[in-house]
């Protein structure tokens, strides 16, 4: 199992690579196999291939990561944030509120990462 | 399924139900299948009954929770909420930062609730 504190600056490093706008340092957080849901209630991207476009993506809209409250670790291999993205969308900046969720196999790599926020958590910046 | 407004309603409901000890309404809130793992890594209490006892038990502790940012929803039928929860354990009064994951079906019932929180979660009230 992964320690709660290695989960913890697991997802320290996922954010501070986007801050820094690092693709190969958050794909080489995940798994071969992992599954990216963003958000969800939308189809997974499975697979470095189609995870590394998708963060290629993000990073294109200088996509700025802040945690809202702590980390949160859990008793198994999970772990979960709340934080504000900051993205320049078409029709100005704008932040969407999310939660993201993250499970690990046993070498500390994300083997997914599901994000909440729905329509209404995304807003103009103020 | 479930509108994301709709949703939110009903995890604020939850937190509203917990603040004043009300353990029925806290179970209506429940699908009859419901699961309930908290905190993840941890069996999972199933059925109305197990989540019922569950909830008791906590209420018994005087469980006081307190939403740490807005709820998150999604584009699916699934929610989350980052708070913070009180109880006043043997020990003492004792804050939990906690994230909710709930998954919900057609009528708006929670299908699932998914805690998380680590071991390093849990500390002596401030």
């Amino acid at each position: 199992m992964t320690e709660e504190n290695a989960m913890r600056k697991a997802m320290q490093a996922y954010i501070d690579a986007f801050n820094v706008g690092d693709l190969a340092a958050i794909v080489a957080l995940y798994a071969d196999d992992a599954c990216v849901t963003d958000p969800f209630g939308t189809a997974p991207k499975t697979g470095k291939q189609e995870i590394q476009a998708f963060y290629a993506a993000a990073l294109e809209l200088g996509a700025q990561l802040r945690l809202s409250v702590p980390i949160r670790a859990s008793h198994g291999n999970a772990a979960a944030m709340a934080f504000e993205v900051t993205v320049n969308m078409p029709q100005g900046p704008t932040v969407i509120h999310v939660i993201d969720v993250m499970t690990f196999n046993d070498a500390g790599k994300f083997t997914s990462m599901t994000a909440y926020w729905g329509p209404a958590d995304m807003q103009p910046q103020a």
